[in-house]
Protein backbone atom coordinates (compact mmCIF):
# COMPACT_ATOMS: atom_id res chain seq x y z
CA UNK A 1 0.00 0.00 0.00
CA UNK A 2 1.10 3.41 -0.90
CA UNK A 3 0.16 6.37 0.60
CA UNK A 4 1.23 10.25 -0.71
CA UNK A 5 -0.14 13.66 0.90
CA UNK A 6 0.00 16.84 -0.63
CA UNK A 7 -1.45 20.44 0.55
CA UNK A 8 -2.64 23.28 -1.60
CA UNK A 9 -2.78 26.67 -0.47
CA UNK A 10 -4.71 28.98 -1.73
CA UNK A 11 -5.80 33.08 -1.24
CA UNK A 12 -8.46 34.20 -3.12
CA UNK A 13 -9.03 37.60 -4.19
CA UNK A 14 -12.71 37.85 -3.69
CA UNK A 15 -14.47 36.75 -0.54
CA UNK A 16 -15.99 33.93 -2.36
CA UNK A 17 -14.55 32.43 -5.13
CA UNK A 18 -14.32 29.08 -7.12
CA UNK A 19 -11.10 27.68 -7.89
CA UNK A 20 -10.65 24.83 -10.44
CA UNK A 21 -8.00 21.96 -9.10
CA UNK A 22 -8.08 19.13 -11.69
CA UNK A 23 -4.92 20.13 -13.30
CA UNK A 24 -3.12 20.28 -10.40
CA UNK A 25 -4.98 17.13 -8.47
CA UNK A 26 -3.31 15.32 -12.00
CA UNK A 27 -0.03 16.52 -10.96
CA UNK A 28 -0.36 14.99 -7.14
CA UNK A 29 -1.46 11.59 -8.64
CA UNK A 30 1.82 11.27 -10.98
CA UNK A 31 4.08 12.51 -8.05
CA UNK A 32 1.79 9.50 -5.84
CA UNK A 33 2.69 6.46 -8.06
CA UNK A 34 -0.78 5.47 -7.28
CA UNK A 35 -2.43 2.81 -9.92
CA UNK A 36 -5.32 1.73 -7.94
CA UNK A 37 -6.83 3.95 -5.39
CA UNK A 38 -9.01 6.58 -3.84
CA UNK A 39 -7.51 10.10 -4.02
CA UNK A 40 -9.09 12.83 -1.34
CA UNK A 41 -9.44 15.81 -1.46
CA UNK A 42 -10.64 18.13 1.54
CA UNK A 43 -10.72 21.33 2.49
CA UNK A 44 -8.76 21.86 5.59
CA UNK A 45 -11.35 25.01 7.20
CA UNK A 46 -14.73 25.22 8.33
CA UNK A 47 -15.52 28.56 5.41
CA UNK A 48 -15.03 26.39 2.21
CA UNK A 49 -15.70 23.40 0.39
CA UNK A 50 -14.86 21.17 -2.28
CA UNK A 51 -16.96 19.55 -5.21
CA UNK A 52 -17.18 17.99 -8.36
CA UNK A 53 -18.90 19.62 -11.40
CA UNK A 54 -18.81 21.06 -14.57
CA UNK A 55 -15.93 23.55 -15.65
CA UNK A 56 -18.69 26.55 -17.05
CA UNK A 57 -18.70 30.47 -15.78
CA UNK A 58 -22.27 30.56 -16.25
CA UNK A 59 -22.93 27.69 -13.79
CA UNK A 60 -20.46 29.05 -11.36
CA UNK A 61 -21.95 32.25 -11.34
CA UNK A 62 -25.70 30.31 -11.04
CA UNK A 63 -23.57 28.08 -8.38
CA UNK A 64 -22.55 31.26 -6.03
CA UNK A 65 -26.23 32.98 -6.21
CA UNK A 66 -27.67 29.49 -5.51
CA UNK A 67 -25.60 29.19 -2.21
CA UNK A 68 -26.21 32.81 -1.26
CA UNK A 69 -29.79 32.42 -1.46
CA UNK A 70 -29.81 29.09 0.37
CA UNK A 71 -27.54 30.33 3.09
CA UNK A 72 -27.71 33.99 3.40
CA UNK A 73 -25.05 36.04 4.51
CA UNK A 74 -25.92 39.45 6.32
CA UNK A 75 -28.07 37.60 8.80
CA UNK A 76 -28.51 37.67 12.34
CA UNK A 77 -26.52 34.51 12.58
CA UNK A 78 -25.96 33.55 16.53
CA UNK A 79 -22.09 32.65 15.48
CA UNK A 80 -21.61 36.47 14.94
CA UNK A 81 -21.58 37.16 18.83
CA UNK A 82 -18.12 35.88 18.51
CA UNK A 83 -16.80 38.68 16.37
CA UNK A 84 -17.03 37.18 13.55
CA UNK A 85 -19.27 37.83 10.58
CA UNK A 86 -18.89 34.35 8.60
CA UNK A 87 -22.00 32.77 9.66
CA UNK A 88 -23.36 32.22 5.79
CA UNK A 89 -19.57 30.80 4.95
CA UNK A 90 -20.16 28.12 7.63
CA UNK A 91 -23.72 27.24 6.25
CA UNK A 92 -22.64 27.18 2.52
CA UNK A 93 -19.41 24.94 3.22
CA UNK A 94 -21.77 22.48 5.19
CA UNK A 95 -23.78 22.49 1.76
CA UNK A 96 -21.36 21.82 -0.62
CA UNK A 97 -19.97 19.62 1.46
CA UNK A 98 -15.83 20.09 2.38
CA UNK A 99 -14.73 16.75 0.56
CA UNK A 100 -14.68 14.37 -2.00
CA UNK A 101 -13.37 11.38 -3.07
CA UNK A 102 -11.94 10.61 -6.51
CA UNK A 103 -11.39 6.68 -7.81
CA UNK A 104 -7.93 6.10 -9.49
CA UNK A 105 -7.58 3.53 -12.17
CA UNK A 106 -4.72 2.63 -14.13
CA UNK A 107 -3.39 5.82 -13.05
CA UNK A 108 -5.77 8.35 -13.34
CA UNK A 109 -8.47 10.38 -11.90
CA UNK A 110 -11.60 7.94 -13.51
CA UNK A 111 -14.01 10.58 -14.07
CA UNK A 112 -16.96 11.15 -16.31
CA UNK A 113 -16.49 13.33 -19.90
CA UNK A 114 -17.84 16.00 -17.71
CA UNK A 115 -16.77 15.88 -13.90
CA UNK A 116 -13.89 18.64 -12.89
CA UNK A 117 -12.80 19.26 -9.17
CA UNK A 118 -13.22 22.84 -7.46
CA UNK A 119 -12.14 24.70 -4.28
CA UNK A 120 -15.27 26.80 -2.99
CA UNK A 121 -13.79 29.81 -1.40
CA UNK A 122 -16.57 31.27 0.87
CA UNK A 123 -14.79 33.55 3.22
CA UNK A 124 -11.58 34.02 1.40
CA UNK A 125 -8.89 37.06 0.80
CA UNK A 126 -6.11 35.16 3.02
CA UNK A 127 -4.69 31.91 2.92
CA UNK A 128 -6.40 28.75 3.20
CA UNK A 129 -5.23 25.45 2.57
CA UNK A 130 -6.43 21.82 1.26
CA UNK A 131 -5.15 18.60 1.69
CA UNK A 132 -4.69 15.96 -1.02
CA UNK A 133 -4.37 12.26 0.18
CA UNK A 134 -3.82 9.43 -2.33
CA UNK A 135 -4.08 6.09 -0.72
CA UNK A 136 -3.71 2.73 -3.47
CA UNK A 137 -1.06 0.39 -4.39
CA UNK B 1 -3.94 -4.61 -1.14
CA UNK B 2 -7.31 -5.60 -3.90
CA UNK B 3 -8.71 -3.37 -6.14
CA UNK B 4 -11.87 -4.04 -7.82
CA UNK B 5 -13.71 -1.38 -10.06
CA UNK B 6 -16.84 -1.61 -12.05
CA UNK B 7 -18.97 0.52 -14.28
CA UNK B 8 -23.16 0.52 -14.15
CA UNK B 9 -25.30 2.20 -16.87
CA UNK B 10 -28.46 3.81 -16.18
CA UNK B 11 -30.67 4.97 -19.11
CA UNK B 12 -33.86 5.72 -17.21
CA UNK B 13 -37.56 6.49 -18.82
CA UNK B 14 -38.30 9.19 -16.75
CA UNK B 15 -35.92 13.07 -16.73
CA UNK B 16 -36.03 12.36 -12.85
CA UNK B 17 -35.98 9.43 -11.57
CA UNK B 18 -34.81 7.13 -8.50
CA UNK B 19 -32.90 3.47 -8.77
CA UNK B 20 -32.18 0.94 -6.37
CA UNK B 21 -28.57 -0.02 -5.97
CA UNK B 22 -28.07 -1.68 -3.22
CA UNK B 23 -28.21 -5.58 -4.37
CA UNK B 24 -26.60 -4.85 -7.64
CA UNK B 25 -23.63 -3.39 -5.06
CA UNK B 26 -23.64 -6.65 -3.24
CA UNK B 27 -23.00 -8.53 -6.52
CA UNK B 28 -20.21 -6.29 -7.04
CA UNK B 29 -18.87 -6.48 -3.50
CA UNK B 30 -19.42 -10.64 -4.10
CA UNK B 31 -16.99 -10.13 -6.87
CA UNK B 32 -14.25 -8.04 -5.53
CA UNK B 33 -13.66 -10.85 -2.81
CA UNK B 34 -12.51 -7.77 -0.08
CA UNK B 35 -13.53 -8.71 3.37
CA UNK B 36 -12.60 -5.73 4.78
CA UNK B 37 -12.32 -2.25 3.53
CA UNK B 38 -14.26 0.96 1.59
CA UNK B 39 -16.76 0.64 -1.40
CA UNK B 40 -17.16 3.77 -3.13
CA UNK B 41 -20.33 4.59 -4.95
CA UNK B 42 -19.75 7.58 -7.16
CA UNK B 43 -21.72 9.28 -10.34
CA UNK B 44 -19.38 9.77 -13.30
CA UNK B 45 -22.37 12.87 -14.13
CA UNK B 46 -22.85 16.49 -12.72
CA UNK B 47 -26.55 15.90 -13.07
CA UNK B 48 -26.81 12.99 -11.41
CA UNK B 49 -26.49 11.76 -7.62
CA UNK B 50 -25.75 9.11 -5.52
CA UNK B 51 -27.33 8.97 -1.88
CA UNK B 52 -28.32 6.50 1.52
CA UNK B 53 -31.43 6.52 2.87
CA UNK B 54 -34.72 4.76 3.14
CA UNK B 55 -36.17 2.46 0.15
CA UNK B 56 -39.77 4.29 0.94
CA UNK B 57 -42.41 4.53 -1.98
CA UNK B 58 -43.27 8.26 -0.35
CA UNK B 59 -40.02 9.14 0.66
CA UNK B 60 -38.68 9.30 -2.09
CA UNK B 61 -41.60 11.26 -3.70
CA UNK B 62 -40.70 13.61 -1.28
CA UNK B 63 -37.38 13.80 -1.85
CA UNK B 64 -37.56 14.47 -5.44
CA UNK B 65 -40.23 17.33 -4.71
CA UNK B 66 -37.81 19.08 -1.94
CA UNK B 67 -34.81 19.30 -4.49
CA UNK B 68 -37.43 20.93 -7.07
CA UNK B 69 -38.07 23.46 -3.99
CA UNK B 70 -34.31 24.12 -3.02
CA UNK B 71 -33.10 23.62 -6.87
CA UNK B 72 -36.35 24.49 -9.44
CA UNK B 73 -36.46 23.97 -12.47
CA UNK B 74 -37.14 26.74 -15.19
CA UNK B 75 -35.59 29.63 -13.84
CA UNK B 76 -33.35 31.78 -16.19
CA UNK B 77 -30.10 30.26 -15.32
CA UNK B 78 -26.93 31.49 -16.78
CA UNK B 79 -25.92 28.32 -17.70
CA UNK B 80 -28.57 27.66 -20.15
CA UNK B 81 -26.91 30.85 -22.22
CA UNK B 82 -25.19 27.80 -23.46
CA UNK B 83 -27.62 26.14 -25.05
CA UNK B 84 -28.61 23.55 -22.18
CA UNK B 85 -31.61 23.49 -19.97
CA UNK B 86 -30.59 21.70 -16.78
CA UNK B 87 -29.40 24.13 -14.68
CA UNK B 88 -31.23 22.58 -11.93
CA UNK B 89 -29.95 19.36 -12.82
CA UNK B 90 -26.58 20.39 -11.84
CA UNK B 91 -27.70 22.36 -8.06
CA UNK B 92 -29.62 19.26 -7.58
CA UNK B 93 -26.26 16.74 -8.05
CA UNK B 94 -24.89 18.88 -5.47
CA UNK B 95 -27.49 19.32 -3.13
CA UNK B 96 -27.51 15.47 -2.53
CA UNK B 97 -23.98 14.87 -3.53
CA UNK B 98 -22.53 13.35 -6.41
CA UNK B 99 -20.88 9.53 -4.37
CA UNK B 100 -21.03 7.70 -0.76
CA UNK B 101 -18.01 5.72 0.43
CA UNK B 102 -19.91 2.53 2.06
CA UNK B 103 -17.96 0.44 4.31
CA UNK B 104 -17.22 -3.03 4.12
CA UNK B 105 -16.56 -5.41 7.00
CA UNK B 106 -16.53 -9.38 6.88
CA UNK B 107 -17.19 -8.97 3.57
CA UNK B 108 -20.81 -7.19 3.36
CA UNK B 109 -21.81 -3.48 3.48
CA UNK B 110 -21.88 -2.64 6.89
CA UNK B 111 -24.80 -0.78 6.93
CA UNK B 112 -27.69 0.39 9.68
CA UNK B 113 -31.18 -1.96 8.85
CA UNK B 114 -32.88 0.71 6.89
CA UNK B 115 -29.71 2.09 4.68
CA UNK B 116 -29.98 1.61 0.84
CA UNK B 117 -27.97 3.33 -2.34
CA UNK B 118 -29.73 4.95 -4.43
CA UNK B 119 -28.38 7.12 -8.11
CA UNK B 120 -30.59 9.98 -8.75
CA UNK B 121 -31.33 10.86 -11.96
CA UNK B 122 -31.93 14.61 -12.70
CA UNK B 123 -31.23 14.77 -16.66
CA UNK B 124 -31.85 11.48 -17.59
CA UNK B 125 -33.57 9.76 -20.93
CA UNK B 126 -29.68 9.24 -21.69
CA UNK B 127 -27.09 6.77 -21.11
CA UNK B 128 -25.52 7.86 -17.73
CA UNK B 129 -22.73 5.85 -15.98
CA UNK B 130 -21.64 5.52 -12.25
CA UNK B 131 -18.06 3.98 -11.04
CA UNK B 132 -17.90 1.22 -8.13
CA UNK B 133 -14.43 0.58 -6.34
CA UNK B 134 -13.60 -1.43 -3.93
CA UNK B 135 -10.59 -1.42 -2.21
CA UNK B 136 -9.32 -3.45 0.71
CA UNK B 137 -8.40 -6.65 1.62
CA UNK C 1 -2.66 -3.09 5.09
CA UNK C 2 -4.48 -2.44 8.73
CA UNK C 3 -8.62 -2.03 9.20
CA UNK C 4 -10.16 -1.54 12.41
CA UNK C 5 -13.68 -0.77 13.30
CA UNK C 6 -15.54 0.66 16.09
CA UNK C 7 -19.26 1.55 16.38
CA UNK C 8 -20.34 4.54 18.72
CA UNK C 9 -24.10 4.37 20.18
CA UNK C 10 -25.70 7.65 21.07
CA UNK C 11 -29.09 7.94 22.66
CA UNK C 12 -29.65 11.78 23.11
CA UNK C 13 -32.14 13.21 25.08
CA UNK C 14 -33.25 15.67 22.91
CA UNK C 15 -35.25 14.66 19.47
CA UNK C 16 -32.31 17.06 17.12
CA UNK C 17 -28.79 17.58 18.86
CA UNK C 18 -25.45 17.52 17.87
CA UNK C 19 -22.67 15.59 19.16
CA UNK C 20 -18.95 16.30 19.11
CA UNK C 21 -17.40 12.90 18.04
CA UNK C 22 -13.65 14.44 17.86
CA UNK C 23 -12.30 13.21 21.06
CA UNK C 24 -13.72 9.72 20.79
CA UNK C 25 -12.47 9.40 17.28
CA UNK C 26 -8.53 10.36 18.31
CA UNK C 27 -9.16 6.85 20.86
CA UNK C 28 -10.20 5.18 18.02
CA UNK C 29 -7.44 6.05 15.51
CA UNK C 30 -4.99 5.07 18.83
CA UNK C 31 -6.60 2.27 19.19
CA UNK C 32 -6.26 1.11 15.15
CA UNK C 33 -2.43 2.09 15.13
CA UNK C 34 -2.76 3.19 11.40
CA UNK C 35 -0.26 5.85 10.84
CA UNK C 36 -0.83 6.71 6.84
CA UNK C 37 -4.76 6.24 5.73
CA UNK C 38 -8.42 7.34 5.78
CA UNK C 39 -10.72 7.02 8.54
CA UNK C 40 -14.51 6.81 7.21
CA UNK C 41 -17.51 8.40 10.07
CA UNK C 42 -20.90 7.11 8.88
CA UNK C 43 -23.95 7.42 10.55
CA UNK C 44 -25.70 4.05 10.26
CA UNK C 45 -29.31 5.41 10.27
CA UNK C 46 -31.40 7.79 7.86
CA UNK C 47 -32.31 10.49 10.24
CA UNK C 48 -29.07 11.29 11.30
CA UNK C 49 -25.89 12.86 9.87
CA UNK C 50 -21.90 12.97 9.88
CA UNK C 51 -20.45 16.57 9.79
CA UNK C 52 -17.00 18.77 10.23
CA UNK C 53 -17.63 22.20 11.13
CA UNK C 54 -16.63 24.60 14.28
CA UNK C 55 -17.07 23.68 17.74
CA UNK C 56 -19.00 27.14 18.29
CA UNK C 57 -22.35 26.91 20.16
CA UNK C 58 -23.89 30.06 18.95
CA UNK C 59 -23.15 28.48 15.02
CA UNK C 60 -24.44 25.13 15.86
CA UNK C 61 -27.82 26.84 16.73
CA UNK C 62 -27.61 28.42 13.68
CA UNK C 63 -27.08 25.11 11.53
CA UNK C 64 -30.53 23.91 13.57
CA UNK C 65 -32.41 26.37 12.84
CA UNK C 66 -31.01 26.87 9.05
CA UNK C 67 -31.61 22.80 8.48
CA UNK C 68 -35.27 23.58 9.91
CA UNK C 69 -36.08 26.09 7.56
CA UNK C 70 -34.67 24.32 4.65
CA UNK C 71 -35.65 21.09 5.42
CA UNK C 72 -38.60 21.83 7.76
CA UNK C 73 -40.97 19.53 10.48
CA UNK C 74 -44.61 19.65 9.93
CA UNK C 75 -45.35 19.70 6.86
CA UNK C 76 -47.55 16.54 5.36
CA UNK C 77 -44.95 14.40 3.88
CA UNK C 78 -45.93 11.38 1.83
CA UNK C 79 -43.65 9.30 3.98
CA UNK C 80 -45.93 9.91 7.26
CA UNK C 81 -48.17 7.95 5.31
CA UNK C 82 -46.66 4.98 6.20
CA UNK C 83 -47.26 5.99 10.12
CA UNK C 84 -43.77 7.76 10.29
CA UNK C 85 -43.45 11.66 11.34
CA UNK C 86 -39.81 11.71 10.75
CA UNK C 87 -40.16 13.14 7.08
CA UNK C 88 -37.73 16.00 7.58
CA UNK C 89 -35.45 13.76 9.89
CA UNK C 90 -34.61 12.36 6.64
CA UNK C 91 -34.49 15.40 4.28
CA UNK C 92 -32.15 17.09 7.04
CA UNK C 93 -29.86 13.88 7.49
CA UNK C 94 -29.00 14.30 3.23
CA UNK C 95 -28.57 17.98 3.34
CA UNK C 96 -26.00 17.47 6.29
CA UNK C 97 -24.70 14.14 4.77
CA UNK C 98 -24.38 11.09 6.29
CA UNK C 99 -20.67 10.41 6.46
CA UNK C 100 -17.33 12.40 6.46
CA UNK C 101 -13.88 10.58 5.36
CA UNK C 102 -10.86 12.14 8.02
CA UNK C 103 -7.52 12.10 6.47
CA UNK C 104 -5.30 9.86 9.02
CA UNK C 105 -1.03 11.43 8.43
CA UNK C 106 1.86 10.47 11.18
CA UNK C 107 -0.94 9.23 13.36
CA UNK C 108 -3.33 11.73 13.89
CA UNK C 109 -6.17 13.23 12.21
CA UNK C 110 -4.72 15.66 9.47
CA UNK C 111 -7.56 18.20 10.33
CA UNK C 112 -6.89 22.32 10.05
CA UNK C 113 -7.23 24.26 13.18
CA UNK C 114 -10.75 24.67 13.61
CA UNK C 115 -12.26 20.83 12.06
CA UNK C 116 -13.95 19.00 14.57
CA UNK C 117 -16.48 16.43 13.33
CA UNK C 118 -20.28 16.37 14.68
CA UNK C 119 -23.10 13.60 14.79
CA UNK C 120 -26.46 15.33 13.69
CA UNK C 121 -28.90 13.55 15.28
CA UNK C 122 -32.64 14.66 13.66
CA UNK C 123 -34.79 11.76 15.30
CA UNK C 124 -33.28 10.92 18.39
CA UNK C 125 -34.59 9.80 22.63
CA UNK C 126 -33.45 6.03 21.59
CA UNK C 127 -30.55 4.27 20.44
CA UNK C 128 -28.87 5.05 17.18
CA UNK C 129 -25.42 3.35 15.98
CA UNK C 130 -22.34 5.68 14.06
CA UNK C 131 -19.69 3.28 12.33
CA UNK C 132 -15.72 4.43 12.76
CA UNK C 133 -13.56 2.05 10.47
CA UNK C 134 -10.29 3.01 9.67
CA UNK C 135 -8.01 1.85 7.00
CA UNK C 136 -4.28 2.33 6.02
CA UNK C 137 -0.98 1.09 7.47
Amino acid sequence: MRAHTEYLTFHTKKRRELVHLTPMLEGILARSRVDEGFMLVSAMHITAGVFVNDDESGLHSDILKWLEKLAPSGLDYEHHRTGEDNGDAHLKSMLVHHEVIVPVTAGRMDFGPWQRVFYAEFDGQRDKRVIVKVMGE
